[in-house]
């Protein structure tokens, strides 16, 4: 039986699922202080991807706060009472590994992909940078400069920018609307001890999830880990319980269209998909596949393929804790921009009302499965699976039963979220020089 | 003794490397018509991926012709005589693989990576795009707007705008100045018949590479690709030796200003640095990763750690058959392109004139190595080594003996490389709000 995370006595070790053949065990050990350690094996791989996650993102952030999430992921590569930002990098730059953070709106991420024998380097460096950052004030300023310029990077590649405007057209000014950046105004006035004081909050062992796949020992890595927190287990006894009961955001979809002299029409139309947990997130997933996830979907088929209108042409979903989004994107002449417009909003409505072919079903379950089971090659995606799965839901899926969760997908299913996600309020962002003009739903 | 591929007679197979413990044989049979399948088994993992290279890229395109390597690339996904680019793509998606392709100055490559079990299908689908495209006039037609909005898609994105106007600044006119894109004019004027001339020209058997990596059977595949190929065997005898004697580019740096309203300048700053077959490459790869490739490198440290100019600063290389390139990227402040500017201009003198630090050299050949070994537990990354080097190398080196390089690079021979590159003829290119403003180098 599945031990939840929040209710696993600190100091005990429970196998969340035993593998086979001695690959693809999932176990996972709390430490004091309420630190949990979830590992996988894979016994015929080299490396290692070891990774620390924080259920800290922009979602948390009061407007005073936006982007604070994000700033203190810079700061923490900036040193610690040990090691300054030089020796952080260096260390695991000698090694030739990869050392990388990034935050979303839920949950922050620190991670180090590593061959086996330098793992006690990775644990050891990685854990420091997020057990004990000293934040000093002059690195806060110096970090501020490099976030500014990663706010206006952002402003200049509309492909990115369009994501961020199009969350603001979908949930305005609530926590989910706001970007994961923050604003230059908001950067410019978080003080290092807003910062600090937010570090303290919310890095606290019952928050953090530390997650490791690949050639390694669980209890080599309970040890590691145990050691490079020394002094730092002192809070709560059992891991926090994931955010499940965030209040839904009270989407307000708009028409948001940001005057750029840019040569493309950049554009976003969608609306609230589902939630982390709904269970029709796979029939979902399949709807999302048929429509724009892949080259035979209707999107990229009747855009791209038929009339050659975008390079660019997709659709997406993500998943919160209590809402989600659904989203087509595409990139395309300023001049034809309500032609593919049209054309987006035709497939979207189409569905909407027909649901998929069984062709399509079974294709995109296809999609589904061969991308997850290509995905759990990699140190680093299985690393992301446990840890993120862990961090977020209260009970890790096996990879069997993903997959038939997955197969049991119903043409049924997809017609009925269809009807619910494609038919629901939407939003519509465009990028472009188009002035004032105005763009309709 | 290795046998070079151009001397190997067909209907017979090399072992180029016996691997270990029956992992990571790589093995290279010659079919009639000069075709190469060059594979590398892993057996550990349940996935496979399989390319196709062709030794074909912009460099090959006479002025007129600007393009048409790319332009072909997106061609080859209409339509051959068994099926419709929907059918193509459907078939791939249906198993979940990854299907795509990407055009280089100096070769194509067209790819899928999928479970093991379904590489039947994968070589079937990608061996008739290849070899039996139909690039029916309709279909050049509607590619010529995606195409054209991939260009339209790269100007609107300034960090990737830059390195094509940098490569303009470096060789001028000449064909590795010209951007892999083309322009809006040469494809404006391109051909269904100059593009079919091109593919008939190009896509011959002995300048075909087919390469494959993961969980499969060297002889298995050969018949898997001999009869994907049936009927199209009948070129030249003897594959096609690489590029090697290419006439260098005659490189006249310059400086390029592109006025654009952008938040950030961007700025390259570069020069020539070595062709691929050139024995100082792997100190240049020593010397770069010092100097700007990881986040302890000088310029990331100088520019972003302690000052907080820019969010994205590194140095890179590219390798050609007889040239190559260096250069240092930076995005930041309008403002304070000039101080940024005097940075990298002290960091690549000062590099010029005393080398690197002992240190440096230790962790620089730490980063190769790691970074080298952590890519080969990838098929993906295998195919496109083992690929990739029968093109365009006499022989592979085996993963071992490229360590090895990489190990024997002395402080000497990192000065000797620094002083020839970083002191040579640079090219320097700016984007930004900069109207006609001067730069000087």
């Amino acid at each position: 039986m599945t031990i939840l995370a929040s209710a696993q006595e600190p100091g005990t070790t429970h196998v969340v699922h035993p593998g086979a053949d001695g690959a693809g065990a999932v176990r996972r050990s709390v430490l004091p202080g309420g630190l949990r350690v979830i590992t996988e094996t894979m016994p015929t791989v080299r490396s290692a991807a070891f990774g620390i996650w924080a259920g800290v993102g922009s979602r948390d952030e009061a407007p005073a706060d936006a982007g604070a999430s994000h700033y203190l992921e810079h700061v923490l590569f900036k040193g610690t009472r040990r090691r300054s930002a030089l020796e952080i990098s260096a260390a695991i730059d000698a090694v030739g590994g990869d050392l990388n953070a990034f935050t979303a709106k839920e949950y922050t991420c620190y991670y180090a992909r590593v061959l086996d024998a330098d793992l006690p380097l990775a644990v050891d460096v990685v854990s420091d940078m997020v057990a004990a950052s000293v934040n000093r004030p002059e690195d806060v300023e110096s970090e501020r400069g490099v976030i500014l310029e990663e706010i206006h990077m952002r402003d200049d590649d509309p492909g990115d920018l369009i994501h961020d405007e199009f969350s603001t057209a979908l949930y305005g000014d609530a926590p989910l609307g706001r970007p994961i950046l923050g604003t230059v105004e908001s950067i410019n006035v978080l003080s290092r001890d807003r910062i600090h004081a937010y570090y303290r909050e919310h890095y606290v062992p019952e928050n953090l999830v530390v997650a490791v796949a690949g050639n390694i020992d669980h209890d080599e890595v309970v040890r590691l880990v145990a050691r490079a927190f020394e002094g730092h287990l002192d809070g709560a006894a059992h891991p926090r319980a994931p955010r499940l009961d965030g209040t839904p955001q009270p989407a307000s979809p708009t028409v948001r269209v940001v005057d750029k002299d840019t040569e493309q029409a950049h554009v976003v139309l969608g609306g609230v998909g589902v939630s982390r947990t709904d269970d029709r997130r796979f029939a979902l997933g399949v709807l999302n596949a048929a429509l724009g996830g892949g080259m035979s979907s209707r999107l990229f088929q009747e855009v791209r393929e038929k009339r050659g209108l975008a390079y660019s042409v997709y659709s997406y979903t993500s998943q919160y804790a209590d809402t989600g989004v659904f989203g087509v994107y595409a990139g395309c002449q300023t001049a034809k921009v309500d032609e593919v417009l049209a054309i987006c909003r035709d497939e979207v409505a189409k569905a909407a009302e027909k649901g998929i072919t069984d062709e399509e079903l079974e294709r995109g379950k296809g999609q589904l499965r061969g991308a997850m089971v290509l995905g759990l090659e990699d140190t680093g995606s299985r690393m992301s699976r446990i840890g993120k799965s862990e961090l977020v839901y209260e009970s890790l899926l096996a990879v069997d039963e993903v997959l038939s969760r997955i197969e049991a997908v119903t043409p049924d299913d997809v017609r009925e979220v269809a009807a619910d996600v494609l038919a629901g309020p939407q939003a519509l962002t465009v990028i472009g020089p188009f002035g004032d003009r105005d763009f309709s739903l």
